[in-house]
């Protein structure tokens, strides 16, 4: 028997539940792992509260898709795997068919990744989804290149600062875009460039003045809603909006017209793309590992709390009060 | 003196009066011509009656950005020019500066083209804009490609049918989208490989069906408003939709959140993009003479009127009911 967080109805944190279940064995293209540490992301409250790009499909549901851990069980056809490897699974899977928040748990093998050295089990469930979220958007999509410079929205989150890292490691310029002063510093100290405080300043001003009028080639932005016009008349001729989260919770306009049509990209975008394709999440594992090697990638870490208390983890999340990644570690 | 179109305040067609007014001497980089023909486009009708991107800044204002004619004089510093060649005009300026709408106009030199040979005046007025207009987005920003499957809506305006030219030409396939059962068949002729007629059919279905369920690799879409939803569900993975007009002037939604977040790209367009990039408009113009000389690219005219109707000529644009470009004669 394995502790599982399961939901039998849609709701706020607490209807997520720690229940025994008999975990069974890997089947075709399956591995079954320890589960040492999650990493907690929006995707889960979504999903959980029933506001996810994909609905449940059915209860009880599981949650969780990302989770570093060690082989226990390799399924038939797999190969490249073997019990007692050091692994992490990636968000390449939907939560109707797997989930990783529990102490073991069966995963698709085409989304787990050999977890590399110096990697610790709380580190390797906060690298991956943020790392691979900012490469695959920046990187592979957008094509960033030195010289250029990236505005980041909700730059605390984990992506964000992911993505601060990823634009300072291309030799690109990352401007970092915060709701309040209260992590200015912190920003500043994660390689951010400059620091606009949204509630204190006029964001697509102030983007402008930074690069003496000519606007930014990227923005990476969490947020959409109406605040995207605004973001748009920030970037420069050619340049890509990209939007990979919603959490203004608003409807958000095509701002193209109002703007008089500049040239202006607005490009959705979701880590699946990356991690769903072998080849881009080949090359982006080894994108991200060899930033991990050279230093320039380092997970931040904000709080770590223990499976039983997945709820306030949770409630943390919602607070909107941390900066980097929480991870809950399980067994 | 020289017959020159104005108009005193904004409004319909009507505002528009023939005047006779000095023309004068070309300034530096300019270039005066003896107009021939005039292409009619709807940025006119905009800016006449105060709905274009861009404002009109003082009355009495000027119309027209796309002629063909006779260069008559030369402004000091420009080459490659010489009274006597025949030459068109491409949409590179502002209407606030400078416009075609006469029997003699000062243009900027930067805006004129050398007309191919065998493109009479009439041709002459009738191509640029249309095929610039496709293969500045299709080709050049969009890396359109053999195999690639492309919809376009308004399929049977000037810009439409070279949309329509220029995706078979490169080896993609043709879909147009027209609103009524009556141009369909002037749509096939002109190389439409299927025609989705969108008052009788689900126009995305359709799109699906069509390609296998892999959706299309390009929209070219005029129209925008609330039908680029239903467009974007049949945008094939990291395909992209044009806008490049907004003839439903109805507010554009940003579908990408209503979708789930597909690998969407949605880029707003102008032919300026093209023709106000030296180097854009070199390689533009040689794709284009070369259409025309291989027999791919042919002009559609309409409706020939001579400038004296000029009033008659908006007035049937804004009917909806032609096939290609409307022209009008000066001289």
């Amino acid at each position: 028997m394995t502790k599982t967080v399961r939901f039998h109805e849609l709701g706020g944190p607490e209807v997520m539940v720690l229940e025994d279940l008999e975990v069974g064995e890997p089947g075709p293209g399956e591995l079954r792992i320890r589960v040492e540490a999650i990493g907690v992301n929006r995707a889960e409250a979504l999903f959980r509260s029933g506001t996810y790009i994909e609905e449940v499909r059915s209860f009880p549901a599981k949650l969780g898709t990302e989770a570093s851990g060690v082989v226990e069980a390799v399924g038939p056809g797999v190969t490249g795997f073997a019990p007692g490897q050091a692994v992490s699974t990636v968000p390449a899977f939907s939560q109707n068919d797997y989930g990783v928040y529990a102490e073991r748990a069966i995963v698709p093998a085409a989304a787990v990744l050999h977890r590399p050295d110096g990697v610790d089990a709380v580190s390797g469930a906060a690298v991956w989804m943020p790392y691979l979220t900012a490469y695959g958007a920046l990187v592979e999509v957008g094509g960033m290149r030195a010289g250029d410079t990236v505005a980041l929205t909700a730059a605390s989150s984990s992506v964000g600062l992911a993505g601060i890292h990823t634009v300072a490691r291309a030799g690109a310029t990352p401007i970092a875009i915060t709701r309040t002063a209260a992590k200015k510093e912190q920003l500043l100290k994660e390689g951010a460039a400059e620091v606009i405080v949204s509630d204190e300043e006029d964001v697509p001003s102030r983007l402008l003045d930074l690069t003496g009028g000519r606007g930014v080639e990227h923005v990476f932005d969490a947020v959409a809603g109406p605040g995207v016009t605004g973001l748009a008349r920030a970037v420069a001729p050619g340049g890509t909006l990209f939007l990979y989260g919603a959490l203004s919770g608003q409807p958000t306009p095509y701002p193209g017209f109002d703007l008089g049509m500049p040239a202006l990209n607005l490009r959705t975008y979701t880590v699946l793309e990356t991690t769903r394709d072998p080849e881009r999440l080949r090359r982006a594992a080894a994108y991200v590992a060899s930033g991990l090697r050279a230093g320039a990638f380092r997970p931040v870490v904000d709080r770590v709390f223990p499976l039983e208390e997945i709820v306030r983890a949770h409630h943390h999340m919602a607070s909107g009060t941390q900066i980097g990644k929480i991870v809950v570690t399980a067994g």
